[in-house]
C-alpha cells in the first residue's frame, strides 16, 4: 500500500527527473529518486533579505548548507545543474507572505521576480543511498512515504532579522547500526553531515514521536534508535518565525534534484 | 638561523598568544603557534561589498571557507573566541584602497568603520599540526621562516563585482608521504581541505618555484614533491584584481589565531 512508488526511477538521470517533474508526471516526495546525485532544499527571498541568509547559512551549517546561490533575478542554478528552471523543477513549492503559506502550487513562474535570490542547500535524501549500502534500510521509502520531520526546542544561532529553531529529520536505525549511521553521514557535511541527536525525542523538544511537523510518520521499531538529523526544512521554520515579507521554498520532502553527486560533496 | 623561533609557543593558549599579539610581543608569522588551535585568515569590507563576498566564499569554498562573519560595524568573532578584537589581535594587517596596499599596520583601530563587516576563513596552518603528527614535517616551521604562497592561474568563479585568481601555499613532501598528506589534510575541508594540486607547478601557472609571491621561498629537495593547497590569501588576490574602495586583511602568514580547536572542525 505504497503513496508511491520511486522504484522504478531510481537509476533515472536527474535531467530527466526533472523534465519528468517539469511536465507534471512526477507529484510525489523525491526520497529514493536518483540515486546518488544530490537533492536540494530551496529557499527564495527577496533580495533585501539575502545577506541576513547567507549570514544565517554560515552560523548554521548543520541546517544550511548552502550548495547554490543564484543571481539576483535568475532562477537558474549553474553550480547544481545546466539548463534548468528552479520555477518549474520541483513537484511541489511552498509561496509564504509574512510567515505563512499562501500557495502550493507545481510551479512558481507567475510569483517570480527580478529581485529574488535562490538558495540551494544540502538534503538528507543525498546520503540516504550510503546509509542503505551500510545495510541501514530507509523504512519510509520501503514504504513509500515521506520521511518523518519535526520542530525541535534547539534554536539556530540568529543572523539579522532570521532567527527560529533548528527542525531535524528522523530515521530508525537498529541499535547496533547506530555508529555506522554516524560515520556514513558524517562524510556529507554538506548534506547535513553526521546526526545532531540520538536517542530521547523529548531532548531536544519533541514530545510525541508519533506527531510528525512535516513529512509522514515513520515507526521506530522494538531494537531501533530514532536518530535524528539536522534538516532544510529549518528555512521554512525560520521563514514563520521571522515573516519576511515574502518567500518561496520547497514543499518539505518534495527537493530540487541535481545533476551533481553525493560522492563529489563527500570527505574521505 | 631562525628569522624566528615558534617553539616556546606551540602550546602557548589562544588567549594568552592573543595577549602577546596585541601587547606588540609577537610581531612574526603565526604559523607553528598555538598547536591544535584553528588559525584564520582575515578579511574585512565594506557592507555595500559584503554581501558579494559571501557568495563569492559560497562558491570558492576550497579557497575561502568561512568560519565567521562579524555584524555590521563589530570587530568581534563571537563564533571563533571570546572575548577578542580583530582590530587588535592579529600581528601584521595590510589596508587597502582602491586594491592596493597603502598601510601594513599592527593594528587596525584607526582604519575601523561603522560600515565595515569581517570575515575569518580557515587556514592552512591549521592542518600543519596534523600534517607533523603524519611525520610530515613543516620544514617552513623548522627553519623558522613563513610558508611559500604563490598566485595561480586557476580563476576563481566570480560573484558580484569580486573576481580573481586562486592563490595556494606550498609544501615540500616526501613521494612516499604524498598520499598521507592528502588524506589528512581532507579531513579539514574548513581549512582548505585535501591539496588543489600536487607536482609540476607550471600546470597552475607558477613559472618559478623557487619565486614565491607572498612569504618565504621553501626548498624542495630530491625525492619531495611540491603539494599545494588552497590559500587563504586569495582574498587578497582579489583584492588587488577587484578593487574595492577599502578593505583591511591580514598580512600573508600573519594570522587571526582562535579558541577553537583543529579537531571541533575535523571531518571523521
Amino acid at each position: 500500500m505504497l503513496d508511491f512508488n520511486t522504484e522504478p526511477f531510481r537509476n533515472t538521470s536527474p535531467r530527466e527527473m526533472r523534465n519528468l517533474i517539469r511536465a507534471g508526471e512526477w507529484t510525489y516526495p523525491t526520497t529514493g529518486l536518483c540515486n546518488g546525485n544530490v537533492q536540494c532544499n530551496l529557499i527564495v527571498l527577496p533580495k533585501d533579505w539575502a545577506y541576513d541568509f547567507l549570514v544565517f547559512a554560515q552560523r548554521n551549517p548543520k541546517s544550511c548548507p548552502l550548495l547554490d546561490v543564484t543571481e539576483i533575478g535568475s532562477p537558474k542554478p549553474v553550480i547544481m545543474a545546466e539548463d534548468s528552471d528552479l520555477r518549474t523543477d520541483i513537484p511541489k513549492y511552498r509561496v509564504w507572505r509574512d510567515g505563512v503559506v499562501v500557495d502550493e502550487p507545481t510551479d512558481v513562474i507567475k510569483y517570480w521576480r527580478d529581485d529574488l535570490v535562490a538558495f540551494l542547500t544540502g538534503c538528507s535524501f543525498s546520503f540516504e543511498n550510503a546509509l542503505v549500502e551500510n545495510s541501514i534500510p530507509m523504512r519510509h521509502i520501503d514504504d513509500g512515504t515521506n520521511v518523518a520531520v519535526y520542530i525541535t526546542n534547539i534554536q539556530c544561532t540568529p543572523a539579522g532579522r532570521l532567527s527560529g529553531p533548528m527542525v531535524v529529520s528522523m530515521r530508525p536505525v537498529r541499535n547496533e547500526k547506530v555508529p555506522a549511521s554516524v560515520l556514513c553521514t558524517g562524510r556529507f557535511p554538506s548534506m547535513h553531515g553526521a546526526p545532531v541527536h540520538i536517542g530521547d525525542p523529548s531532548a531536544i523538544g519533541i514530545k510525541d514521536i508519533n506527531k510528525v511537523d512535516f513529512g509522514d510518520r515513520i515507526e521506530v521499531k522494538e531494537g531501533e534508535m530514532p536518530v535524528f538529523w539536522a534538516c532544510g526544512v529549518t528555512p521554512q521554520a525560520v521563514v514563520m518565525n521571522s515573516k519576511p515579507p515574502f518567500a518561496i521554498t520547497h514543499a518539505p520532502g518534495y527537493m530540487y534534484i541535481s545533476d551533481r553527486t553525493d560522492t563529489e560533496y563527500s570527505v574521505m
